[in-house]
Protein backbone atom coordinates (compact mmCIF):
# COMPACT_ATOMS: atom_id res chain seq x y z
CA UNK A 1 0.00 0.00 0.00
CA UNK A 2 1.86 3.31 -0.52
CA UNK A 3 0.45 6.28 0.43
CA UNK A 4 1.01 9.91 -0.27
CA UNK A 5 1.97 11.48 3.05
CA UNK A 6 4.17 10.08 5.21
CA UNK A 7 2.18 11.38 8.45
CA UNK A 8 -0.99 9.35 7.16
CA UNK A 9 1.62 6.33 6.99
CA UNK A 10 2.72 6.30 10.42
CA UNK A 11 -1.17 7.08 11.56
CA UNK A 12 -1.93 3.81 9.89
CA UNK A 13 1.14 2.12 10.73
CA UNK A 14 0.07 2.57 14.82
CA UNK A 15 -3.08 2.11 13.81
CA UNK A 16 -2.75 -1.56 12.91
CA UNK A 17 -0.42 -2.34 15.48
CA UNK A 18 -3.66 -3.05 17.20
CA UNK A 19 -4.71 -7.19 17.33
CA UNK A 20 -7.03 -7.97 14.89
CA UNK A 21 -6.22 -4.57 12.58
CA UNK A 22 -5.48 -4.73 9.39
CA UNK A 23 -3.79 -2.30 7.29
CA UNK A 24 -7.33 -1.89 5.00
CA UNK A 25 -9.02 -1.27 8.68
CA UNK A 26 -6.21 1.02 9.82
CA UNK A 27 -6.72 3.19 6.73
CA UNK A 28 -10.61 3.38 6.81
CA UNK A 29 -10.55 4.18 10.76
CA UNK A 30 -7.39 7.11 10.21
CA UNK A 31 -9.50 8.39 7.68
CA UNK A 32 -12.78 8.64 9.59
CA UNK A 33 -11.06 10.50 12.50
CA UNK A 34 -9.71 13.10 9.59
CA UNK A 35 -13.29 13.40 8.98
CA UNK A 36 -14.52 14.34 12.32
CA UNK A 37 -13.35 17.22 14.51
CA UNK A 38 -10.24 17.58 16.03
CA UNK A 39 -11.31 17.73 18.89
CA UNK A 40 -12.57 13.44 18.64
CA UNK A 41 -9.06 12.48 17.71
CA UNK A 42 -7.75 14.37 21.08
CA UNK A 43 -10.60 12.74 23.02
CA UNK A 44 -9.44 9.25 22.14
CA UNK A 45 -5.75 10.01 22.22
CA UNK A 46 -6.32 11.48 25.55
CA UNK A 47 -7.89 9.09 26.76
CA UNK A 48 -5.72 6.38 25.63
CA UNK A 49 -2.82 8.23 27.01
CA UNK A 50 -4.04 8.57 30.43
CA UNK A 51 -5.31 5.65 30.76
CA UNK A 52 -1.69 4.17 30.18
CA UNK A 53 -0.28 6.51 32.40
CA UNK A 54 -2.40 6.61 35.84
CA UNK A 55 -4.23 2.80 35.25
CA UNK A 56 -3.93 1.12 38.86
CA UNK A 57 -4.20 -2.36 39.21
CA UNK A 58 -5.98 -3.50 43.17
CA UNK A 59 -3.45 -4.08 45.30
CA UNK A 60 -5.03 -7.37 46.42
CA UNK A 61 -6.94 -8.88 43.30
CA UNK A 62 -5.19 -7.09 40.20
CA UNK A 63 -8.31 -5.85 39.12
CA UNK A 64 -7.82 -2.62 37.05
CA UNK A 65 -9.21 -0.14 39.43
CA UNK A 66 -9.27 3.51 40.16
CA UNK A 67 -8.46 3.27 43.87
CA UNK A 68 -6.11 1.20 45.55
CA UNK A 69 -8.69 -1.54 46.67
CA UNK A 70 -10.97 -1.97 43.72
CA UNK A 71 -14.78 -2.11 43.99
CA UNK A 72 -15.06 -5.11 44.98
CA UNK A 73 -12.38 -5.77 47.10
CA UNK A 74 -13.45 -2.97 49.17
CA UNK A 75 -16.88 -4.08 49.46
CA UNK A 76 -17.89 -5.53 53.38
CA UNK A 77 -21.27 -6.91 51.52
CA UNK A 78 -18.66 -9.64 49.72
CA UNK A 79 -17.65 -12.90 50.85
CA UNK A 80 -13.88 -12.15 51.18
CA UNK A 81 -13.58 -16.48 52.30
CA UNK A 82 -14.37 -17.76 48.31
CA UNK A 83 -12.30 -16.26 45.38
CA UNK A 84 -12.60 -16.88 41.77
CA UNK A 85 -9.32 -16.99 39.63
CA UNK A 86 -9.51 -15.92 36.41
CA UNK A 87 -7.16 -14.81 33.48
CA UNK A 88 -8.09 -11.36 32.51
CA UNK A 89 -10.11 -8.41 33.60
CA UNK A 90 -12.85 -9.16 30.99
CA UNK A 91 -13.71 -12.59 32.80
CA UNK A 92 -14.41 -10.39 36.30
CA UNK A 93 -16.79 -8.09 33.97
CA UNK A 94 -18.31 -11.60 32.29
CA UNK A 95 -19.03 -13.02 35.66
CA UNK A 96 -19.81 -10.36 37.76
CA UNK A 97 -22.54 -9.60 35.15
CA UNK A 98 -24.14 -13.18 36.07
CA UNK A 99 -25.22 -11.63 39.37
CA UNK A 100 -25.06 -15.18 40.88
CA UNK A 101 -21.26 -14.60 42.29
CA UNK A 102 -20.83 -12.85 45.75
CA UNK A 103 -17.03 -13.54 46.28
CA UNK A 104 -14.11 -11.59 45.63
CA UNK A 105 -11.40 -12.25 42.36
CA UNK A 106 -7.99 -12.94 41.60
CA UNK A 107 -6.84 -12.09 38.43
CA UNK A 108 -3.80 -13.76 36.72
CA UNK A 109 -3.43 -11.46 33.89
CA UNK A 110 -3.25 -14.27 31.39
CA UNK A 111 -2.30 -18.00 31.37
CA UNK A 112 1.05 -20.18 31.08
CA UNK A 113 1.66 -20.51 27.27
CA UNK A 114 5.01 -22.15 26.77
CA UNK A 115 4.30 -20.64 23.15
CA UNK A 116 4.20 -17.34 23.33
CA UNK A 117 6.56 -17.20 25.84
CA UNK A 118 4.31 -17.01 29.25
CA UNK A 119 5.88 -18.81 32.48
CA UNK A 120 4.51 -18.70 35.54
CA UNK A 121 6.63 -15.64 36.89
CA UNK A 122 4.83 -13.57 34.00
CA UNK A 123 1.49 -14.23 35.80
CA UNK A 124 0.11 -12.92 39.02
CA UNK A 125 0.50 -16.26 40.91
CA UNK A 126 2.60 -15.42 43.76
CA UNK A 127 -0.11 -13.10 45.24
CA UNK A 128 -2.33 -15.72 44.72
CA UNK A 129 -0.18 -17.87 47.45
CA UNK A 130 0.17 -14.99 49.62
CA UNK A 131 -3.50 -14.18 49.96
CA UNK A 132 -3.79 -18.08 50.16
CA UNK A 133 -1.08 -18.29 53.05
CA UNK A 134 -3.30 -15.73 54.91
CA UNK A 135 -5.73 -18.40 55.91
CA UNK A 136 -9.09 -16.23 55.28
CA UNK A 137 -9.75 -17.91 52.19
CA UNK A 138 -11.54 -21.29 52.13
CA UNK A 139 -12.17 -22.35 48.63
CA UNK A 140 -10.19 -21.16 45.54
CA UNK A 141 -13.02 -20.99 42.25
CA UNK A 142 -10.60 -22.06 38.74
CA UNK A 143 -12.43 -19.86 35.75
CA UNK A 144 -9.86 -20.41 33.37
CA UNK A 145 -10.22 -21.30 29.63
CA UNK A 146 -10.59 -24.94 29.17
CA UNK A 147 -7.75 -24.96 26.69
CA UNK A 148 -4.56 -26.26 27.03
CA UNK A 149 -2.92 -23.30 28.61
CA UNK A 150 -6.08 -22.72 30.55
CA UNK A 151 -5.58 -26.26 32.44
CA UNK A 152 -1.63 -26.02 32.41
CA UNK A 153 -2.11 -22.87 34.40
CA UNK A 154 -4.82 -24.77 36.75
CA UNK A 155 -2.80 -27.47 37.33
CA UNK A 156 0.09 -25.79 38.11
CA UNK A 157 -1.92 -23.49 40.78
CA UNK A 158 -3.05 -26.44 42.55
CA UNK A 159 0.70 -27.97 42.95
CA UNK A 160 1.49 -24.73 44.37
CA UNK A 161 -1.32 -25.12 46.55
CA UNK A 162 -0.30 -28.59 48.05
CA UNK A 163 -0.20 -28.09 52.20
CA UNK A 164 -1.90 -25.06 52.44
CA UNK A 165 -5.81 -25.05 53.59
CA UNK A 166 -8.16 -24.33 51.14
CA UNK A 167 -10.74 -26.59 48.94
CA UNK A 168 -10.07 -25.90 45.34
CA UNK A 169 -13.14 -26.00 42.37
CA UNK A 170 -13.53 -25.33 38.95
CA UNK A 171 -16.40 -23.70 36.94
CA UNK A 172 -18.87 -26.53 35.75
CA UNK A 173 -18.17 -27.42 32.15
CA UNK A 174 -21.27 -28.93 29.96
CA UNK A 175 -24.01 -27.93 27.60
CA UNK A 176 -24.81 -24.47 27.56
CA UNK A 177 -28.34 -23.78 28.53
CA UNK A 178 -30.66 -23.73 25.43
CA UNK A 179 -28.59 -25.65 23.46
CA UNK A 180 -29.74 -29.15 21.88
CA UNK A 181 -27.74 -31.81 22.35
CA UNK A 182 -27.70 -33.17 19.03
CA UNK A 183 -25.62 -30.16 18.25
CA UNK A 184 -23.00 -30.30 21.57
CA UNK A 185 -19.46 -31.69 20.92
CA UNK A 186 -18.68 -34.81 22.44
CA UNK A 187 -16.28 -34.03 25.22
CA UNK A 188 -18.49 -31.29 26.61
CA UNK A 189 -21.23 -33.74 26.38
CA UNK A 190 -19.14 -36.46 28.28
CA UNK A 191 -18.18 -34.07 30.73
CA UNK A 192 -21.33 -32.81 31.44
CA UNK A 193 -22.67 -36.60 32.18
CA UNK A 194 -19.70 -37.37 34.19
CA UNK A 195 -20.41 -34.19 36.58
CA UNK A 196 -24.15 -34.17 36.73
CA UNK A 197 -25.69 -32.90 39.78
CA UNK A 198 -29.01 -33.84 41.49
CA UNK A 199 -31.64 -32.65 39.86
CA UNK A 200 -32.81 -30.26 43.09
CA UNK A 201 -30.01 -28.04 42.18
CA UNK A 202 -31.17 -27.32 38.23
CA UNK A 203 -34.56 -26.10 40.18
CA UNK A 204 -33.00 -23.96 42.22
CA UNK A 205 -30.95 -22.42 39.65
CA UNK A 206 -33.56 -21.30 37.76
CA UNK B 1 -21.37 -3.26 30.74
CA UNK B 2 -19.91 -2.07 33.86
CA UNK B 3 -16.46 -1.40 34.59
CA UNK B 4 -14.20 -1.50 37.76
CA UNK B 5 -12.37 2.23 36.49
CA UNK B 6 -13.45 5.44 34.84
CA UNK B 7 -10.47 5.37 32.65
CA UNK B 8 -10.82 2.30 31.20
CA UNK B 9 -14.90 3.15 30.52
CA UNK B 10 -13.74 6.67 28.82
CA UNK B 11 -11.08 5.18 26.85
CA UNK B 12 -13.30 2.15 26.05
CA UNK B 13 -15.85 5.11 25.22
CA UNK B 14 -13.67 6.73 23.17
CA UNK B 15 -12.80 3.71 21.32
CA UNK B 16 -16.07 2.38 20.36
CA UNK B 17 -16.76 5.51 18.98
CA UNK B 18 -14.86 4.56 15.77
CA UNK B 19 -16.29 3.13 12.77
CA UNK B 20 -17.34 -0.76 13.33
CA UNK B 21 -15.73 -0.88 16.50
CA UNK B 22 -17.95 -1.48 19.06
CA UNK B 23 -17.58 -2.04 22.80
CA UNK B 24 -16.11 -5.45 23.15
CA UNK B 25 -13.78 -4.45 20.30
CA UNK B 26 -12.60 -1.47 22.25
CA UNK B 27 -12.19 -3.37 25.03
CA UNK B 28 -10.09 -5.84 23.79
CA UNK B 29 -7.87 -3.39 21.91
CA UNK B 30 -7.42 -0.83 25.00
CA UNK B 31 -6.77 -3.93 26.83
CA UNK B 32 -3.88 -5.07 24.24
CA UNK B 33 -2.55 -1.37 24.59
CA UNK B 34 -2.28 -1.75 28.83
CA UNK B 35 -0.39 -4.75 27.94
CA UNK B 36 2.70 -3.08 25.50
CA UNK B 37 4.96 -1.05 26.97
CA UNK B 38 3.84 2.77 27.29
CA UNK B 39 5.74 3.94 24.75
CA UNK B 40 2.97 1.79 22.06
CA UNK B 41 0.31 3.93 23.32
CA UNK B 42 2.31 6.74 23.06
CA UNK B 43 3.22 6.52 19.47
CA UNK B 44 -0.12 5.85 18.71
CA UNK B 45 -1.81 8.10 20.23
CA UNK B 46 0.69 10.73 19.10
CA UNK B 47 0.65 9.93 15.10
CA UNK B 48 -3.10 10.04 15.41
CA UNK B 49 -2.48 13.73 16.93
CA UNK B 50 -0.06 14.93 14.32
CA UNK B 51 -1.74 13.60 11.40
CA UNK B 52 -4.90 15.51 12.68
CA UNK B 53 -3.11 18.65 13.38
CA UNK B 54 -0.71 19.10 10.60
CA UNK B 55 -2.25 16.98 7.73
CA UNK B 56 -2.74 19.22 4.91
CA UNK B 57 -4.54 18.33 1.21
CA UNK B 58 -3.10 19.32 -2.11
CA UNK B 59 -3.93 22.82 -3.43
CA UNK B 60 -4.84 21.26 -6.94
CA UNK B 61 -6.80 17.90 -6.08
CA UNK B 62 -7.73 17.47 -2.65
CA UNK B 63 -5.19 14.27 -2.28
CA UNK B 64 -3.97 13.94 1.41
CA UNK B 65 -0.18 15.36 0.78
CA UNK B 66 2.67 16.52 2.95
CA UNK B 67 3.81 18.92 0.29
CA UNK B 68 1.19 21.82 -0.67
CA UNK B 69 1.16 20.28 -4.34
CA UNK B 70 0.70 16.26 -3.98
CA UNK B 71 3.51 14.13 -5.44
CA UNK B 72 1.08 13.04 -8.64
CA UNK B 73 0.56 16.49 -9.13
CA UNK B 74 3.77 18.10 -8.96
CA UNK B 75 4.93 15.12 -11.23
CA UNK B 76 5.82 16.33 -14.81
CA UNK B 77 5.57 13.13 -16.11
CA UNK B 78 1.98 13.02 -15.63
CA UNK B 79 -0.45 13.77 -18.09
CA UNK B 80 -2.35 16.98 -16.76
CA UNK B 81 -4.85 16.71 -19.44
CA UNK B 82 -6.54 13.59 -17.97
CA UNK B 83 -8.24 14.07 -14.60
CA UNK B 84 -10.29 11.05 -12.81
CA UNK B 85 -13.05 12.09 -10.43
CA UNK B 86 -12.78 10.03 -7.32
CA UNK B 87 -14.64 10.12 -4.17
CA UNK B 88 -11.68 9.68 -1.66
CA UNK B 89 -8.15 9.16 -1.23
CA UNK B 90 -8.41 5.33 -0.97
CA UNK B 91 -9.88 5.27 -4.26
CA UNK B 92 -6.44 7.38 -5.81
CA UNK B 93 -4.58 4.32 -3.73
CA UNK B 94 -6.10 1.77 -5.51
CA UNK B 95 -6.14 3.22 -9.21
CA UNK B 96 -2.88 3.72 -8.45
CA UNK B 97 -1.71 0.15 -7.60
CA UNK B 98 -3.03 -0.98 -11.14
CA UNK B 99 -0.30 0.90 -12.73
CA UNK B 100 -2.25 1.54 -15.75
CA UNK B 101 -3.18 5.09 -15.53
CA UNK B 102 -0.86 8.34 -15.90
CA UNK B 103 -3.46 11.16 -15.25
CA UNK B 104 -4.52 13.39 -12.24
CA UNK B 105 -6.67 13.13 -10.15
CA UNK B 106 -9.33 14.93 -8.13
CA UNK B 107 -11.08 13.88 -4.92
CA UNK B 108 -14.61 15.19 -4.22
CA UNK B 109 -14.49 14.02 -0.31
CA UNK B 110 -17.20 12.35 -0.35
CA UNK B 111 -20.54 11.87 -2.42
CA UNK B 112 -24.07 13.89 -2.82
CA UNK B 113 -26.46 11.92 -0.15
CA UNK B 114 -29.53 13.80 1.00
CA UNK B 115 -29.91 10.76 3.26
CA UNK B 116 -26.77 11.33 5.37
CA UNK B 117 -27.03 15.45 4.50
CA UNK B 118 -24.01 15.63 2.36
CA UNK B 119 -24.52 18.17 -0.65
CA UNK B 120 -23.15 19.26 -3.38
CA UNK B 121 -21.54 22.16 -1.02
CA UNK B 122 -19.97 19.90 0.85
CA UNK B 123 -18.01 18.10 -1.33
CA UNK B 124 -14.86 19.97 -3.59
CA UNK B 125 -17.22 20.36 -6.54
CA UNK B 126 -16.67 24.09 -7.04
CA UNK B 127 -12.50 23.84 -7.46
CA UNK B 128 -12.99 21.10 -9.84
CA UNK B 129 -15.21 23.33 -11.74
CA UNK B 130 -12.13 25.89 -11.57
CA UNK B 131 -9.65 23.45 -12.39
CA UNK B 132 -12.26 22.55 -15.61
CA UNK B 133 -12.50 26.41 -16.63
CA UNK B 134 -8.57 26.99 -16.70
CA UNK B 135 -8.92 25.26 -20.36
CA UNK B 136 -6.16 22.50 -19.45
CA UNK B 137 -8.34 19.58 -18.89
CA UNK B 138 -9.30 17.82 -21.65
CA UNK B 139 -10.95 14.58 -20.36
CA UNK B 140 -13.03 14.25 -16.95
CA UNK B 141 -12.92 10.65 -16.21
CA UNK B 142 -15.74 9.90 -13.83
CA UNK B 143 -14.80 7.25 -11.39
CA UNK B 144 -17.61 7.33 -8.40
CA UNK B 145 -19.03 4.45 -6.92
CA UNK B 146 -21.74 3.10 -9.11
CA UNK B 147 -24.71 3.49 -6.50
CA UNK B 148 -27.43 6.05 -6.18
CA UNK B 149 -25.04 8.50 -4.37
CA UNK B 150 -22.85 7.99 -6.79
CA UNK B 151 -24.62 7.97 -9.96
CA UNK B 152 -26.95 11.46 -8.73
CA UNK B 153 -22.69 13.12 -7.97
CA UNK B 154 -21.85 12.16 -11.49
CA UNK B 155 -24.80 13.27 -12.77
CA UNK B 156 -24.86 16.50 -11.00
CA UNK B 157 -21.48 17.68 -12.01
CA UNK B 158 -21.72 16.77 -15.67
CA UNK B 159 -24.77 19.17 -15.30
CA UNK B 160 -21.99 22.11 -14.17
CA UNK B 161 -19.74 21.17 -16.67
CA UNK B 162 -22.42 22.60 -19.58
CA UNK B 163 -20.95 25.03 -21.75
CA UNK B 164 -17.55 24.03 -20.43
CA UNK B 165 -15.41 22.27 -23.22
CA UNK B 166 -14.39 19.37 -21.81
CA UNK B 167 -15.01 15.40 -22.95
CA UNK B 168 -16.80 13.50 -20.10
CA UNK B 169 -16.41 9.13 -19.51
CA UNK B 170 -16.81 7.03 -16.81
CA UNK B 171 -15.00 4.24 -16.06
CA UNK B 172 -16.19 0.26 -17.74
CA UNK B 173 -18.62 -1.30 -15.36
CA UNK B 174 -18.85 -5.15 -16.33
CA UNK B 175 -17.93 -8.58 -15.77
CA UNK B 176 -14.56 -8.63 -13.08
CA UNK B 177 -11.61 -10.47 -14.82
CA UNK B 178 -11.71 -14.26 -14.20
CA UNK B 179 -15.59 -14.25 -12.97
CA UNK B 180 -18.05 -16.63 -14.71
CA UNK B 181 -20.50 -15.15 -16.45
CA UNK B 182 -23.41 -17.62 -14.87
CA UNK B 183 -22.65 -15.96 -11.15
CA UNK B 184 -22.53 -12.53 -12.94
CA UNK B 185 -25.67 -10.20 -11.71
CA UNK B 186 -28.25 -9.27 -14.78
CA UNK B 187 -27.30 -5.50 -14.21
CA UNK B 188 -23.82 -5.74 -14.53
CA UNK B 189 -24.38 -8.70 -17.09
CA UNK B 190 -26.68 -6.26 -19.20
CA UNK B 191 -24.16 -3.63 -19.37
CA UNK B 192 -21.21 -5.26 -20.37
CA UNK B 193 -23.15 -6.88 -23.37
CA UNK B 194 -24.39 -2.91 -23.79
CA UNK B 195 -20.74 -1.44 -23.72
CA UNK B 196 -18.94 -4.21 -25.17
CA UNK B 197 -15.56 -3.09 -26.58
CA UNK B 198 -13.41 -4.06 -30.07
CA UNK B 199 -11.74 -7.26 -29.84
CA UNK B 200 -8.72 -5.96 -30.70
CA UNK B 201 -8.63 -3.38 -26.87
CA UNK B 202 -9.20 -6.56 -24.92
CA UNK B 203 -6.31 -8.29 -26.19
CA UNK B 204 -4.02 -5.08 -25.87
CA UNK B 205 -5.19 -4.98 -22.38
CA UNK B 206 -3.32 -8.47 -21.19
Amino acid sequence: MEFSSKLLENAVYEMSQLPGIGKRTALRLVLHLLKQPEERTNLLSNALVKLKSEVNFCECCNNISDTKLCEICANPKRDETLVCVVEDIRDVMAIENTSQYNGLYHVLGGKISPMEGVGPQDLNINALLKRVQKGTISELIFALSSTMEGDTTNFYIYRQLEGMEVVTSTIARGISVGDELEYADEVTLGRSILNRVPFENSIKAG
